[in-house]
């Protein structure tokens, strides 16, 4: 069985970026497979390349992922590599990593990227993924042990995001939008624990609030729920509640985008 | 030699759904190859996605191919399994896939996808790509038979999608866009039949209309056997009478999309 | 060691084009690794393709590579394979290649592609890549020498495009736009030989200018050398002088887009 990177960047797929670093590691690991979760995160936003990783790499093959979303790089910030049981996490230490790490059971153990002679003989101060992190990841797949990256850290040092607000009180849960996706559905921070603190199930009507508007809204199961261009609400396929409109774009008709605040009640 | 997945649906690939599917077959068929035919299919657009794949399976290995544009996902709506001669075609029972099964030579046999041991253990109701799909492919690659994915089907009952516009009356041939390309060539229905029924060659001048407007436009077999930004109709690399312009955008500069009608006739 | 084709064109993802060749490969050459380095040169730009591919195969490893920016597809244009060293070059003859073989030591052989033993059966007037270019790289891949694609040609007859504008004249360097990323940065025509001739080192500032207005630049090694948003010389990862802003768009604020003039100046 040949061994598996996969690969998330916020490079894009219109340069040669990405194209570069498959080369490097094709180079230095020829049996590896890489899968590319996606290039497109928006330049530099770590929280939206955070939060794809930590929902992605769930129902990846054991393996070595490496993600680059990096505005710092060349400055102080270090590259780290990450263990947790099954996965080897590497990239910049500024965010990006820690959620993955926990969805894949938390960190084991942590290192600096310090070794030199695992990177390229010249490193850049601005591509990274292709002088570091490409290279170290294909020597940790053909057998590098993890220890050999550079100089441990403890896991609880690592940067973290703030984590996004997602609480209920009085029946009333505060969230705020995770991510957009391509079809315009609208997931928010509550998960099934919010859900279940709420007490809704398919068939109940949501009063569901942001800074620009309120609306009702069925909480269903699946798009199909509703009329077509109606609004539902459902249990993504990643476990967060999202708001949806059957054939049309939420995100769009109710104006909430990454990091808005929103609100969630179950009208009676 | 290893086997080939082929992969078309319309998620994008700026989120994590393609990446999880990718996931998902190399953790049950680590030695498949996936071969992304297209991720950017319009969100919804059953009778593209059908379109592409019909005009490109015939240019792939055989093996599996997995299409997935499913807006009725989660709903009674069925998942099936379309087997060519040489080919098996995994997807929603929309219209997606009988166009490529004809392409392929026909359907031999079909199957309802009902197996639950060959699905992801917890199947969500909004992302059967990841959960019902992906893994029945990759379950067929490593020695699954057709038979084991549910009963058999009647391949004259799957959903059907309505046959494009394309005939030939009075030396006039009406046919609609079938697609219109990144360079903004405009693909119409009427394929190597309707050019032979209206009896042109290269160099013949055609009258082609739209209820946008009239253009003389040259009949030629490249984009080069007109002037730059001159007009030029072809018979595609597919096989289908095509608009373009030499070096320009044929769909922006005569307003011809999807679906729309088209007369060609013959100027003596 | 499985061998590996590189793959740069501008047909887009949206399209069936690209997996069309893939499966072309696949058919040939089921043990080869494909390497997409973009599809998304922009329609007919062959300088951008040009330099895209010089810039990024030095990272690749031997190999045959494809690459297809061809507006002049099915003309009298001669499709072409240019040998260097290690590296097989495979793609139409309109200069899209010779900065390539540059970049690789030098170009040691060319052929004409005439074999039509080694293409498709049928080959179509408008889409090369999968009739000619894709097969003719898999036949390489899997042991057919370069002789049997066709005649021998001098490569110094192949068609070249002009080389960018760069040299320095009185302490001032002179350049074009070479490229513009995603991120915006703009990269010059100015390498490591103008940025050695005009001595300056970090910390230095430069006064930047084109027709449309004129700059003062600090000289750093990264983007996180300023302050957000202000503006940065580097020497990028690819040895060009690039003007970037940290966390912004450079070609958006000054303006600059590929082939326009600019010049740099030391301020003392």
């Amino acid at each position: 069985m040949d061994a598996h990177i996969s690969f998330l960047t916020d490079y894009g797929t219109a340069d040669g970026f990405v194209a570069a670093c498959h080369g490097v590691i094709a180079r230095i690991a020829p049996q590896a497979r890489v899968l590319d979760i996606t290039h497109d995160v928006p330049p530099g936003d770590i929280r939206r390349g955070a939060a794809l990783l930590a929902q992605t790499l769930p129902y990846l093959p054991a393996g070595v992922h490496i993600a680059v979303v990096d505005p710092g790089v060349g400055t102080a910030r270090r590259g780290v590599l990450v263990r947790t049981r099954d996965h080897l996490l590497v990239g910049p230490d500024n965010g990006l990593l820690p959620w993955a790490a926990d969805a894949l059971g938390g960190p084991v153990s942590a290192h600096e990227l310090t070794n030199h002679e695992l990177m390229l003989p010249r490193v850049s101060a601005t591509f990274h993924g292709r002088d570091v992190f490409a290279p170290i990841a294909a020597h940790l797949v053909i057998g590098t042990a993890a220890h050999q990256v550079g100089a441990r850290l403890d896991p609880g040092e690592l940067v973290r995001l703030p984590d996004p607000v997602a609480y209920v009180i009085d029946r009333t849960a505060h969230g705020e939008v995770l991510t957009v996706d391509r079809f315009g559905n609208v997931q928010t921070s509550l998960d099934t624990v919010e859900v279940g603190e709420l007490g809704i199930i398919p068939g109940d009507t949501l009063d569901v609030r942001s800074v620009d508007g309120e609306w009702r809204v069925v909480f269903g199961t699946t798009y199909g729920d509703v009329e077509l261009s109606e609004l539902v609400a459902i249990v993504d396929a990643a476990g967060y509640l999202s708001i949806a409109v059957n054939g049309g774009d939420a995100s769009a008709l109710l104006r909430l985008g990454p990091e808005k605040q929103v609100t969630v009640t179950p009208v009676r």
